[in-house]
């Protein structure tokens, strides 16, 4: 049971957003600004670094839908190439600037004094833009704040994984938004 | 000098946010949605909540503006009490509502799931709304994107007080934008 009465039974972060529509609003507009942009990083980049630091922040919705909308976009159906990434980049086939922009999300993930000079010198010497390393800092702390949105209310989350592939689809054709949604 | 060419010159927060506009935009209107409601929660009240968090999260920038802001609404002139808000706001003239709030706040930037039950029981016990509830998770979680944003990407920031002082009457006055601001 969530920490205060939500009233609409919506699962996860939609809970405290229609909760609260005055401030998901701009929550919304930031995420669709953040994530589905194609300048430098791609779509699916993006929710990848998202789900990299949910699931270091341990929050299941988050890791879980985003999980689901990366592996649409980059076709990985049963969610295993999702999974190596959370449990080692490192030892992906990613390619070495998604691996040291990933190093970048979780320094930031622990806190942003963490993120090292040495760090990202290497980015770019792997190729990554100051956009791509600007836009990695940023999706790394938003996901700080709706990871805490999400558990520091107590949510509550599905666990049907089909539930978050519906939604997936949902969110790449309609973006990320608190009205209207069906789980 | 920050991590990446931010071309602008501009402290703190500033330099990114003149670098993307187009997420900048959003995120201060979550700050004028969050911080300048007069719901629940005042304003001096919620800006003493982002003080709090930022300086758990150490981050210099946001401390001292978000400090300055608290300072001005409250009264505090030579920011004495905000000092040991921060410092130690048990020892403080706090009401046991907002003491309870700040336990709540300094769990979310811990991470989500270190806000307890009874953290939230005592806040409603001391006469906290599920509004005032849901306002200090969302403040909290928001300071822990909005430090990490200033200190990934290692951000300057000016040391004159009375730059912070300024800028605190400017915010107080015309809300949170990046742009035409000066410091």
């Amino acid at each position: 049971m969530a920490h205060i009465n939500l009233e609409n039974g919506m699962p996860g972060i939609l809970g405290p957003m229609l909760f609260s529509p005055h401030t998901a609003a701009p929550m919304n507009l930031l995420a669709n600004a953040l994530m589905q942009s194609d300048e430098g990083l791609s779509r699916g980049e993006r929710e990848l670094i998202a789900t990299y630091v949910s699931s270091q922040n341990d929050c299941f919705f988050c890791q879980t839908i985003h999980g689901a909308i990366a592996s649409d976009y980059l076709g990985d159906e049963d969610w295993s190439f999702v999974k190596s990434v959370k449990d080692n980049y490192e030892e992906t086939t990613l390619s070495p600037k998604l691996k040291s922009l990933l190093a970048i999300a979780g320094s930031v993930q622990k806190g942003g004094k963490n993120v090292t000079t040495e760090q990202v010198e290497a980015a770019k010497a792997n190729g990554a833009s100051d956009l791509e390393i600007h836009d990695t800092v940023l999706i790394a702390a938003a996901f700080c704040m709706f990871n805490r949105y999400v558990d520091g209310l107590a949510t509550t989350a599905p666990t049907d994984p089909d539930i978050y592939r519906k939604r997936a689809k949902n969110v790449i054709a309609n973006g990320y938004s608190a009205k209207g949604t069906t789980y």
